[in-house]
């Protein structure tokens, strides 16, 4: 059986039909044009699924159903689309209105919580029944996953890691509070303080690493040089990762989950980025040595991620039915 | 159908025969002696067990199984206490010792943990699916509710909500780390504040409340004399409520619980501590007003709490066979 897997982003829309091992069999996208109406998206978005199907050679019987994944406050009882702010879409009806042009059944999450289960399903998490997923980019997304079950919390809106305060009064966050744990741990921060650092030590190795040009620093940054034995680098790398431990401990003790996935792109310095984590976290959290130990993973979905946690969606629903 | 519930506690163990509509129909307990091994008390308990039902002229078959809430960390998996650091159990097989001592299917929880469920089942959070508890006391404890089903994480180890960092490099609190939720939301905290307070004003009428004696301040006082308007007190409380109602946020933006269940004595405070977390609340969390509502209730269970919520271990057990 075949899923379609629907990641809706603010630019394109991506769309797979994704097999049971987690494999895209086809694959196509539409753009999100401004300017179009939310209802003309959706319209559309149902016609060329239902022209892939048929172009593809497909029956609706090879398909189990539809998932998508959608930026915004989604309400996955009602199926709706509530605010996505990026798309400026309102009360959309995305289930009632795909489930009747594609005529197969519809789950719609967030698109963070389906990321969580496309990893525990077909990604990093596929041997553990108990995991929280980071995606440390211009925010923190992620999600989590209990009892071999996503968890989506009351109408599939909670799971908001990144908002969870870890500094009280600290930095300002873009959700109007201050301290939460992406205003320390996201990618975004770690380019900030790295340019910060940068600013104050100007014989820093970083500088030769952007060729002068503070404006090419990313998450890398400080990640490279760091391993090149650059004193500032590895201040900025170690705070880091202090910061990630510290929410990540907050998770473990109200969690105790088997493993964590990393995601984004600072996920791709591997055991440099993991280890220490590991380490770090074995000795801080509440009740250790008597609690589970938790391993920390990086993602392995990449830019499937999207596609292949939509997808898991429908087959989710299949087997909890 | 009747349940027993045990409550274990540092000084006593407390053991109630609990109907399906919560009510205790029989009482009794048997105290914890310094001294005694921690096989010899389970041998006792269950012998002491076994002698009331007699006495109660009641059969085995009037019982549907055993709940034990355990203080410390308790392995759901095995049954076992892995460690009591007040009790100074270790390795401790509660489950394998008590169900053949009493032929009864018994299951166990942190004491916690238990709490959350009679809340659930029995107490004030009845009418809703998705609760979190927060008791107010020396520590913070309390325990999550997830889609009706009690949630203790991995191994049954998890919901340590105390133990949730909101303010790192923060209070220094009792379990190594700084800046846990515990250390400006708990009883403790909120008495040692008030007591700070009274020492920065010498002119507040909590010198009154307590008769000149900072010895006598308790979690009620700074509430009772903000009450009367005393400006030090109203502002010992509202730094209180801010603290609480920041924890909350993250408990909020995680789960989306339906309602937030306070506990502990100063819960005896009812509408005056309630409405105006519900209020801030309203204003903090992310996403709203996308999200749903949460309310804030005091806790209905008081001193049986214990009692209830592990009798409630074993309704939960048989419901979801």
């Amino acid at each position: 059986m075949l899923a379609i897997g629907i990641d809706i982003g603010g630019m394109s829309i991506k769309i797979g039909f994704v097999n049971e091992r987690g494999e895209i069999t086809h694959r196509f996208r539409m753009a999100v044009l401004k300017g179009v109406s939310q209802g003309q998206i959706m319209k559309e978005l149902g016609d060329l699924v239902n022209a892939e199907i048929e172009d593809a050679g497909l029956h609706y019987s090879d398909f189990i159903g539809v998932g998508v994944g959608c930026p915004g406050s989604i309400n996955t009882l009602t199926g709706r689309c509530d605010f996505s702010p990026n798309l400026d879409w309102h009360d959309l009806d995305i289930v009632g209105m795909l489930s009747s042009s594609i005529g197969l059944p519809v789950r719609i999450a967030n698109d963070a919580n389906a990321a969580m289960l496309g990893e525990a399903m077909f990604g990093a998490g596929k041997d553990f029944k108990n995991l929280v997923l980071l995606t440390l980019g211009t925010g923190v997304g992620g999600g989590v996953y209990i009892d071999g079950k996503l968890f989506e919390g009351n109408e599939g809106k909670g799971g908001e890691v990144g908002h969870t305060i870890i500094r009280l009064g600290g930095r300002q966050c873009s959700c109007g509070l201050r301290g939460c744990f992406e205003t320390y741990a996201s990618a975004s921060a770690l380019i900030a303080d790295t340019k910060k650092a940068m600013k104050k030590n100007k014989d820093s190795k970083m500088w030769d690493y952007v060729h002068g040009n503070i404006d090419t620093v990313n998450g890398a940054t400080a990640f490279e040089c760091a391993k090149l034995g650059d004193q500032t680098a590895m201040e900025v790398v170690e705070n880091y990762e202090m910061w990630l431990t510290y929410g990540i401990v907050n998770f473990c003790n109200i969690f105790r989950p088997d493993a964590v996935i990393l995601g984004g792109g600072i996920s791709g310095q591997k055991e440099y980025l993991t280890r220490p984590i590991e380490e770090k976290l074995a000795e801080l959290h509440y009740g250790f040595p008597m609690t589970p130990k938790v391993r920390i993973l990086v993602s392995k979905l990449g830019n499937d991620a999207g596609i292949l946690g939509a997808a898991s969606l429908a087959f989710e629903k299949v087997q909890n039915q």
